[in-house]
């Protein structure tokens, strides 16, 4: 069974931490605007995001003050557990320790609300009455939902077709906390327009809802576009998962010597492991980063680090990262948000100058492991974070055969209360392992753009 | 927004508090054997439930200690927190304090574990490998399939066929917990075949499932039967959140005038009131107690106060409480959980000594307190949870319009992640109000047994 180490609110961290300034040297290269091949300014950014967010997204500072806002919101469900799994220890029969940091706990069930609420925050701060955005598996749409109805502000979500009529409701948790979903393509946007008018019954992808979003912010004078993951801000916002469970180690008397979580964007492991990067990268300490992804989607294990687009239409700067290339499209496994093409630029240097691992599962892995820690934690995870989760299991596993009591810390970044149809599918024989894409992939990096 | 009271793990209560000691002189009436007309004995109830239990359920005891084995799983989800409704109170506009207890944060979602946990350890240490239980809408054999699932037994669950059929996730989420669940009528027990042999379509009731899961227990040794509400020792179980509460009101510095929950058999309200009745009963505290029912089967309201079955097939003891008739079949509201035609005995007597009062809403009426709830303090609520909200909300205006600055405290049962179909329909302007049932509970309510 579990231990449970709760902070207690006046423990709550108020900054949060800002890898970039502690990157090694020469890791990190600049966004390049696509026409020019010459690194973007802040203008660029402008017509979609509030200054305040491009200036985090380029920021020296360390660290950075969690607005008293977004701190009150963040109280409504963090801090957030630190949960020692003695019982799935015990089932493991290790003399390795296991601790999780549960982001299921807030209200849309994962740790995307931590970066939603100041996004919107910092949105209304600067005059902006609606926020539009895209959602795939609904994930992200409900956290910006949520985040905007706290704020007393309207929120356009374009949801892509085929999860509008697979996920219902998801769409209605949004409408829920007032929301407008739309089903993308829509004809609201010429580039809805252009998709409908070619393919009337298209289904639409996440590459198209972006489309649809970012110009919606860029044609409306009071309204933003916001993204999810990837983006250096987005990744500092979550950073409070990390700093609070440095705290959580702390009062558990532990330290982990291996960091696990999964990745899609990058976000919500970039949350937990950077405050422990901070200790590798600029105190030394000797801890393994280990970063798992979908076999189907194997951005880091297979794709190439290099410029690239961050959606199909290759409306965004061109970003320095880890990329299977911008038109591939992934196999639909369960888990959604590891879906993605390309990685956060932060995680893709912290992988390039050999800082991190990763490792690549498949989906009946993920499951068999997800069922593992259901039946031992009593917690029901998401098919990403049963990603971090089976790699937990793994090091477990390899710290019992060579004997050594290692501590091992995962981030359980949401649960899977919405994701049952995908349980149910695992537990008939049913689940589909996709083969390794490798031919589509190497289509799909052809078309990576050539520079210099 | 909220302020979160949390209790450190070394404050968890370690008793169960049992309200019969401190019950009003005379207000208890013992269970009946129906065919002698007499008191029943514990041999009237060994074949089904573990004599552990069954020395609960008429203990004399104030106080009964929770095992070690059952604290240590507790702590996978407990304590819960209590949370002010701050961004509730504002909307509202009112000088009232709003607090709620919440106890969606357990692994089924629900306070139901609370008491499942325990029933599965007496089970085990008196040697019964598995538990035959029944499910309606899904909660309570959920809640049995995980606590079975952590004490290694087995567990069957008789889900009613109509809710096996139209919430296929309740039922995968039994699976993941490795329970069997079946759709009732099943041709597995002599009633369901008898059932199925007068009309093979049958879609079940929670009366059959209830049938069939009793008659598996008395017919194996070492299978035994679990119940999730109304009795003695189900209620002391859940004291478990009222013991908290009291601990982290104190934290908070303040002390509840009204005291509200929802009630279906009463178990949660029960749960959350029993301490704060204790201080009513026993030390003379002037509390307000408020149980929330709904219109479609208002058992306090408008039922009787009588001795009648627990189950429609008269298969129970007879019982003191309040009851519309043990073959009063509700309308099909979506607060599943509220649609038993009794009330637990212990509440029942405590409304007709007239310690308690209660109150019932229809289904727009809970939704549209329910929606208020989600938007500003982000929880999306289950529906038996929201008639408590609803109540809660009706005081806060009563106190605003008194100008008085009273506190009130209500037990959140449960989240609503499982009913976002119910939300919809009341988003888009189609949920029913079900009149009140006046001609099915007039004919129900003729055929309760006339005793001497």
């Amino acid at each position: 069974m579990a231990i449970k180490t709760i902070l207690s609110e006046d423990k709550l961290p108020t900054r949060w931490y800002n890898i970039v300034p502690d990157m090694p040297e020469g890791s990190l290269s600049p966004p390049l605007n696509p026409g020019t091949g010459k690194p973007i300014g802040p203008e660029d950014l402008s017509a979609i995001f509030p200054m305040s967010l491009i200036g985090q997204e380029v920021s020296a500072e360390q660290y950075i003050d969690i607005p008293e806002e977004v701190y009150e919101i963040y109280k409504l469900w963090r801090p957030t557990p630190l949960i020692r799994a003695l019982q799935l220890e015990k089932a493991l029969d290790t003399p390795a320790k296991i601790y999780f940091k549960y982001e299921g706990v807030s209200p849309a069930g994962s740790h995307k609300p931590n970066t939603a609420v100041p996004q919107a925050y910092y949105n209304k701060e600067a005059g902006i009455k609606r926020i539009a955005t895209e959602t795939g598996a609904g994930q992200w749409g409900s956290a910006m939902a949520l985040a905007t109805q706290m704020f007393g502000m309207e929120c356009t979500v374009y949801m892509v077709k085929v999860s509008f009529n697979q996920k219902p409701y998801r769409r209605s948790m949004m409408e829920v906390w007032g929301a407008e979903v739309l089903a993308s393509p829509t004809d609201r946007t010429q580039s809805g327009q252009k998709i409908l008018a070619e393919d009337p019954e298209s289904l639409g992808s996440l590459g198209i809802a972006i489309s649809e979003a970012v110009e919606d912010a860029a044609t409306h004078d009071d309204v933003n576009y916001s993204l999810g993951s990837v983006l250096n801000h987005v990744l500092l916002h979550q950073t409070i998962i990390g700093e609070e469970a440095q705290l959580q180690m702390e009062m558990a008397g532990d330290y982990p010597d291996t960091v696990i979580g999964c990745i899609g964007g990058g976000s919500n492991y970039a949350g937990l492991c950077f405050p422990f990067m901070r200790d590798r990268l600029a105190g030394g300490k000797d801890i393994q980063f280990l970063a798992a992804e979908p076999t189907a989607c194997p951005t880091v294990t297979k794709g190439s680090y290099t410029y690239d687009f961050g959606d199909t239409l290759q409306s965004t700067p061109l970003m320095m990262m880890h990329t299977l290339g911008h038109d591939f499209v992934p196999p639909g496994i369960h888990a959604g948000g590891l879906r993605y093409h390309a990685m956060a630029p932060l995680i893709s240097a912290l992988v390039d100058s050999g800082n991190m691992d990763a490792v690549a599962y498949t989906q009946n892995q993920i499951f068999e492991a997800a069922i593992l820690f259901a039946r031992t934690e009593g917690i029901i995870p998401a098919p990403e974070a049963s990603h971090a989760i089976k790699a937990a299991i793994d090091k477990a596993v390899e710290a019992r055969e060579a004997g050594e009591e290692k501590t091992i810390l995962f981030n359980l970044s949401g649960h899977g209360y919405f994701d049952m149809s995908a349980y149910d599918q695992y537990l008939s024989g049913k689940l589909e392992d996709y083969a390794y894409p490798e031919e589509k992939i190497r289509e799909s990096m052809e078309k990576i753009p050539k520079l210099g």
